[in-house]
């Protein structure tokens, strides 16, 4: 896909002090800048540099989520008040080469299935151009971004990252795709931006609770809509819609249950089963594989009482046989 | 998409014989096929013919949900035992040039938001090819799917058709389309096959309680895996996984809520009054839309204490402005 050209106007690097890791709308903005301005964000990963190349299980178990999620920003957007939607275009993303995909002890409880989990484990993915590397020989096509996008809450105070909230935030929306633009609901002067936490691709629900996390550059051009108010984050997308950008064969598990959390879980551990007996995964990888590139549909909500979550693994990620 | 050749090797009329509306392991099969025999149904629409193509809501609100849903079947597939996994070829579809989409009223508790709509609405489509013809110029693209499949439960005695089960049944699953193989959990011998409710178009979640219910022809192919044993339905699909079977520009509303199913409806709403707001529809005809054209996905189930529904919208639906 061909982007429209673009100038960056604004760089902001990873450097200490364009960095937060709490909501908080007193935080002195890094950089002010107006309605159609380029900004091109250096972005941390999720867990500040806990990880690298060298990382294994056991590194990764001790990865403490207290610096969880460095953000880039805040930035001040000229004119915004509460009650304006801020328009972000996506013009654009880098990854570093590099990313990790993982889970921490179940007794973390973090992730969809913490208790079918109880040991860490991780997968450092060697990102080359549009592709990561997974085991096996099996191929996973980037389509990257930002996990934590949004602006300052009304409510004083710090605001952990981990929850999205009306103000957008870790929406981990995989949708938000280059050429995406999205529409967060401005609470407070001047929006107050950031933008962080980057996966160079992730599946739907983000199940172990990590995409693939890559430190990443963000561009992206601001907008600003004064007579438009929204009170959820919107935004429009042209995909892809599946993660290779075709109509190809998925393999499909349904999750049927009387409670919409607990049939995603049954989706997602039927494709964990699947992935382990039919493709000679380990349940861990499988589960990881599920986190960077399973997608999650809600088939039906209406047939009561039993509610039906369906979990979509493209068959082209795997070599041939 | 070019199908395999096929030769029909038996044909179901919706006539009275073929027709039962409860899934019951006591019924007599109507008919009984070898593994690889090939069977066309005809399949009356999800209320049994209580809607034709000149009703509007004045007699859509009478509609009884009693004979709901009439399922042509069951076959007995020979050879088959408890632990077996039925193998449904889904070979194609053929509609009958009409359906509607339609909800009831509120009081009925049906569907996803029937607390914001009291009175029952219902859209006849006109069905031309493989489009569906909506308001306002707004073509809906056809790609049909049975609503209900599935084979008898091991339960015995009647059980209603609206719940789908570890066997299947109403399951409303939209990529079970043309060239799909859906595998069943054989829980009788037999299997007890049956299949009915078609849809000839219909969005994730079948939000309003009805997709584009239509009477249809189904053909499928029957297999037998006696070595797999499943807990509930699998399948295999090539999509399309948009509306229009490629990746276009949708608009996408988000539903943010500690809830799974409030953020769904969340989702719904969102969209339901962009539809409004936006596009000029009515509430109710928004609601129809959504039911029949928009997509839901699951984007996060992890960062607690929120999780994320997104609704998606295709834009090529409507006329060129």
């Amino acid at each position: 896909m061909s982007e429209p050209a673009y100038t960056v106007d604004h760089r902001l690097s990873d450097a200490d002090r364009n960095i937060h890791n709490a909501w908080d709308n007193a935080l002195d903005p890094v950089l002010t800048v107006e309605p159609g301005d380029v900004v091109r964000f250096e972005c941390r990963d999720a867990v500040d540099r806990q990880v690298d190349v060298e990382s294994g299980p056991e590194e990764f178990q001790n990865v403490s989520f207290d610096p969880v999620h460095p953000l880039t920003g805040p930035v001040a957007v000229e004119g915004a008040e509460p009650g304006d939607t801020l328009v972000v275009e996506l013009l654009g993303f880098q990854h570093k080469g590099w990313g990790y995909t993982g889970f921490l002890p179940g007794e973390m409880g973090l992730g969809l299935l913490p208790d079918e989990f109880p040991e860490a484990d991780v997968h450092i993915w060697d990102l080359e151009g549009d592709v990561g590397h997974f085991v096996n020989g099996i191929e996973v096509p980037l389509e990257p971004f930002p996990g934590t996008i949004g602006v300052a809450p009304a409510e004083a105070g710090e605001h952990e990252t981990l929850p999205p909230r009306n103000v957008g935030g870790n929406m981990d929306v995989k949708h938000m795709t280059t050429g995406s633009t999205v529409y967060l609901p401005v609470a407070v002067e001047d929006a107050l931006f950031s933008v962080g936490d980057c996966h160079a691709a992730q599946g739907d629900g983000e199940v172990c609770v990590t995409g693939i996390e890559a430190p990443m550059f963000v561009t992206a051009r601001f907008g600003l809509e004064k007579d438009r108010e929204i009170d959820q984050p919107q935004f429009e997308t042209s995909g892809p819609f599946t993660p290779t950008g075709r109509d190809e064969r998925m393999y499909a598990t349904t999750g049927i249950d009387d409670d919409l959390m607990e049939a995603t879980k049954l989706a997602v551990l039927h494709m964990i089963d699947h992935l382990h007996e039919e493709r000679g995964l380990t349940r861990g990888e499988a589960y990881i594989l599920c986190s960077a590139a399973v997608d999650l549909k809600i088939s039906e909500v209406v047939d009561a009482p039993n509610w039906i979550v369906t979990a979509y693994l493209p068959e082209s990620i795997f070599p041939e046989a």
